[in-house]
């Protein structure tokens, strides 16, 4: 089975208070070398057999049709999904 | 400036509906060539200069106990951001 990883993530320009929330509480574990944070969202698509180049563009279509909201985020990444969980 | 990425998904075993609605719409776009979706959570954490091994350290204990569940999501990925956006 072959997989495909999509990667959403805000619009540098967007606020991200969910980043914002976690940057002020990692230094209360101690972790304070982190100058801002920003989370978006991963998506694994899944393939009967291995991964072929109509499906990544049919998975880059769902990503910009319905993984994402153009107005607030980016589609920053359409792959295969590799062996050490890239 | 340095970026390190922190991949969290749903661990295998568990429900994942989000990721089970969105491979029951997809269809409807006319994409129907995914066994499976799961949905998960991407961070991206900025450091000032280069990563270090230390900023990787520090990532993985803010991945393992604030930005993941452990009862129900993996911590699948702590890495440095690639000029791809991998």
């Amino acid at each position: 089975m072959g997989h495909v990883v999509i990667d959403v993530m805000p619009k540098t320009e967007i606020l991200d208070p969910q980043g914002q929330a976690i940057a002020g509480a990692l230094p209360r574990l101690g972790i304070d070398q982190f100058a801002d944070v920003r989370q978006g969202k991963r998506f694994v698509l899944a393939v009967d057999g291995d991964v072929t180049q109509e499906h990544l563009a049919q998975a880059r279509a769902a990503a910009e049709k319905m993984l994402s909201n153009p107005v607030i985020e980016d589609v920053v990444s359409v792959r295969v999904l590799e062996a050490d969980g890239r």
